[in-house]
C-alpha cells in the first residue's frame, strides 16, 4: 500500500462525464488499496472565464480579489469530484487550500508555497477518506486567499507530495508522457519511460509544455517522484527521475523547439564596460523577458548585441532599443520575427564531446544556416530561419536515432501493490 | 456618521453592469460618511446554475460537498463588486463566511448562525474599506464551509447587522418597498413607509415574499432596524419596525395571499382521541408542510378533518391519506387544488374586536363563499375558490381603505448624517 497523489488538470475535468470518468480512475487507484490525494484543477476552461469576468469589469483588477475570484474554479472542482466519488461509494473530502491549510506567502495572483499542514489530510487519510485537493491556491498569512499563477495546480500537487512524503507524484493530463519532441512535428516520436529532472527543466522551458517548471524544479529540490501520464489512454506514461542513478543514459533525450521568439540585434555599439546593462535594463523594466544573449566583438571596437524575446514583446522591445542605440550613438537596431528556436536536451552530453558540432554538421548537411547559437551543461540551442524549423527537428530527430529507446531505461517504481 | 449594514440580492448583481451601479450605490453612501458593511449574493441565477451540475452529476449531491461548491457563488460576487469598488476609488475588501468568521452550526445547506467575530471587520472598517461580505455561507467548528439556505443572504445581513450594533440593515432588491398588498393584483396597492416585525413575519409566510423570513425574526429578536428598499429605483422603502413604538397604528396594514395551496378533507373519521395525529404525522413524515389544520365535529359521531398542503405536495399528500383514511376506516378522502389563500394582516386587530366579521361580510356581498376560516392574534385567512382571488383581494383592500396611508406612519431614522 502506497501513498500517492495525483492531480488531473483542467481538461481531465472539463464536464460532468470527464469528471465522473476521474472519479472511477480514482476510485480503482483507491481499490488497490493506496491512499489517495488528489488535486484538481478548474473545469476546462473556467479560469479563463473568470479572469475575462474581472477584465470586462474593470482595466486593472485588485490582485486580492483576482485571487478571491480565480480560486472559486478549483473549487467547484473539488466540489463536483468529491461528490461524484461519495456517489459511486468511495468517501472523499474536499480541501480548499485553506482548509489543508497551505500556508503561501502574500504575494497575490503568483504566490508561493511556504508551509503546509499536512495534520487534517493525514487525520482523513487514516480516516479511509480520498482527499481531494483543491491546486493553484492558498492562504497568506492574513488568512487571505492567494494563487499560485498558472499552471500553479502542479505545483500543489509536488507540494502535497513532499510534504506526506508520497511514493509517487502522478500528473494526468492530455498526452500520455514526454516525448522525445513534438510528434505533430516528428510523426516517429518516441515517449520516453523516464527523463531526468534537469533534462524535464530544460524541455518544459523549451516548450515541450507538459509540466509546469515550478513544479519540476520543486520536485527535484524534495526528491519527489514524478510521473506524467494520460487521464484517457491506459499506460505507464513518463517517470521524472534523479540523475544520480547509475542507469546507462541516452546522450540525447529530447529535442525542444519554439516558435515564439524574436531576435534583436544593436549593431556598432561602443566597445566599452557597461553596455550590456545600458541595453538590457530598458527591456528589463519593461518587465521584457530576454532568453539568449550574445555579443560579438567587431574588428572596428565596436560590438554587435544580439538578443532574444518572446515574440509578442517585440515590437515594444525594438522600439525601447531604438531610443536607447540612439543615446549610446550605436550604428543600428535591428529584428527578426521570422525565426525558431531548436534545442538538443540531454544529461549525456556532460560526458560527450562534440554533440554540439554534431548537430551543426548535421543542420549545415540540409542547407540550413545557425544564426545565433548558446549552450548550457545539457542543452545546444540554435536560432535558425522560421522555415527551416521542421526539416531541422526531424533531422536530428533521425540522427540521433531518438526513435529508438535507450538500452536500459526503465526506472524502478515506488509504489507498492 | 452611521454604520449601515447594506444586502443587494442576486438580481441587483445579475451581471457587471449592475454590479458597477452597485458599486456607485455604495460609494455614494460612503461618501455621506457612512461605515459600510455590504452582504451580495450570487449573481443572478447563478446558484441555480451551480446546483444544477451537482444534480446532473448524480442523485445526491453529498451535502458538505453542495456548501462549498454553492458558496462559490456568493464568492465571485464579493471579488468582484470589490473590485468595482477599488476601480472607482472607493477602499474595499472582500469577505468570505470563513473569514470574518460567520461560525454555523455544522448542519450543511441549512447551517444556521451561532456566531459573529467581529474583530476583523471592525478593523477594516476602522482602516477605511468598505467591507464586502458573502452571503448564504459561514464555516463550522470543523472548519467546514457551510451554506445558510435559500435567501440566506438575508440572513446575513440581519445577522452582521446585529452584531456591529449598526444603524440600519439596508435590504436592496428589485421592489421598492413593502405593499399592502400585491400592486399587480390590485393596482391602488400603496408602499408603506413602516410595517412591523410581526405584520412582516405574516406578510412573508403568507406570500409577500420580499424578505427571507429567517431573516425577519432575526431582525426582531435583536431590534436591528430593518428597510427594504429598491436597488434602481431611488426611494425610502419600507422600514421594518418594532411593535411598542407608540405610533398610531391601522388596523389592518396588509393583504397577503397565495395560490399554491391545497385543501385536502378527510370525511366521516371516527371522532377518538389521537386522530388528528394519525391523519398527520404520515404527512409529516414525508416532510410536507401542512398549513391551515380545521376539524368540525359532525353529528354522527364522526368528524371531518381538513387541511392545507402546499399544492406541489398535493398528489403525494392525496396518496398518503388514502391509505391511512382506510386503515381508519373514514369515509372518504377528497381534496381540491383549485382554491386560493387570503389573509388580513396588522396588529391593530389585536385591540379591534370585529375585523374578522366584516372581511366575511364584505366578501360576503362580493358572492365568494368562505371554505376555511383560520385566525390568530394579527391576521384573519380564508381560502376560497381560486377564481374569487382578485375580486375578494380588491373588495378587502377597498373596504379597509388601504390605499390611504394611515395619519401618522413615518418612524424615525437611526441613521446620523
Amino acid at each position: 500500500m502506497s501513498l500517492i497523489v495525483q492531480k488531473f488538470g483542467g481538461t481531465s475535468v472539463k464536464d460532468l462525464d470527464s469528471i465522473r470518468y476521474v472519479a472511477k480512475k480514482v476510485m480503482m487507484a483507491r481499490k488497490q488499496g493506496h491512499d489517495l490525494v488528489v488535486v484538481v484543477s478548474a473545469m476546462g476552461h473556467e479560469t479563463d472565464r473568470l479572469e475575462k469576468l474581472a477584465t470586462n469589469l474593470c482595466a486593472h483588477p485588485h490582485p486580492r480579489e483576482m485571487d478571491v475570484l480565480l480560486s472559486t474554479g478549483e473549487q467547484v472542482s473539488i466540489a463536483l469530484l468529491s461528490m461524484a466519488l461519495v456517489d459511486i461509494g468511495c468517501p472523499a473530502k474536499s480541501y480548499m487550500g485553506f482548509q489543508v491549510p497551505i500556508q503561501t506567502d502574500s504575494q497575490f495572483n503568483k504566490a508561493r508555497i511556504v508551509a503546509i499542514d499536512e495534520e487534517n489530510i493525514r487525520r482523513d487519510l487514516k480516516a479511509g477518506f480520498v482527499v481531494v485537493v483543491a491546486g493553484f491556491q492558498g492562504v497568506d498569512e492574513n488568512g487571505d486567499i492567494t494563487t499560485l499563477g498558472r499552471g500553479g495546480s502542479d505545483t500543489t500537487a509536488v507540494a502535497l507530495a513532499a510534504r506526506l512524503e508520497a511514493d509517487e507524484c502522478q500528473i494526468y493530463t492530455d498526452v500520455d508522457g514526454v516525448y522525445t519532441t513534438d510528434p505533430r512535428t516528428v510523426p516517429d516520436a518516441r515517449r520516453m519511460s523516464c527523463v531526468t529532472f534537469e533534462e524535464m527543466l530544460e524541455l518544459s522551458s523549451l516548450g515541450a509544455n507538459v509540466l509546469q517548471i515550478r513544479a519540476v524544479e520543486f520536485a527535484g529540490k524534495y526528491n519527489v517522484p514524478l510521473r506524467v501520464l494520460s487521464t484517457f489512454v491506459e499506460g505507464p506514461g513518463t517517470l521524472i527521475t534523479y540523475e544520480d542513478n547509475n542507469m546507462e543514459h541516452a546522450v540525447v533525450s529530447g529535442i525542444a523547439f519554439s516558435r515564439d521568439e524574436a531576435k534583436l540585434i544593436v549593431r556598432g555599439v561602443p566597445d566599452v564596460p557597461g553596455v550590456a546593462a545600458k541595453i538590457l535594463m530598458p527591456i528589463s523594466d519593461a518587465n521584457i523577458e530576454v532568453d539568449m544573449i550574445i555579443q560579438n566583438l567587431g574588428d572596428d571596437g565596436t560590438t554587435d548585441f544580439t538578443f532574444t524575446v518572446h515574440r509578442r514583446d517585440y515590437d515594444q522591445a525594438l522600439k525601447i532599443l531604438k531610443a536607447v542605440a540612439k543615446e549610446m550613438k550605436a550604428k543600428s537596431v535591428v529584428g527578426d520575427t521570422k525565426i525558431a528556436k531548436v534545442s538538443l536536451v540531454g544529461v549525456g552530453m556532460r560526458s560527450h564531446a562534440g554533440i554540439a558540432s554534431t548537430m551543426f554538421k548535421i543542420l549545415g548537411q540540409e542547407g540550413i544556416n545557425i544564426q545565433l547559437i548558446s549552450t548550457s551543461e545539457i542543452k545546444v540551442s540554435v536560432v535558425m530561419d522560421e522555415k527551416y524549423l521542421e526539416l531541422g527537428v526531424r533531422a536530428l530527430h533521425d540522427a540521433f536515432e531518438l526513435h529508438k529507446a535507450p538500452v536500459q531505461e526503465e526506472y524502478p517504481s515506488r509504489i507498492r501493490a
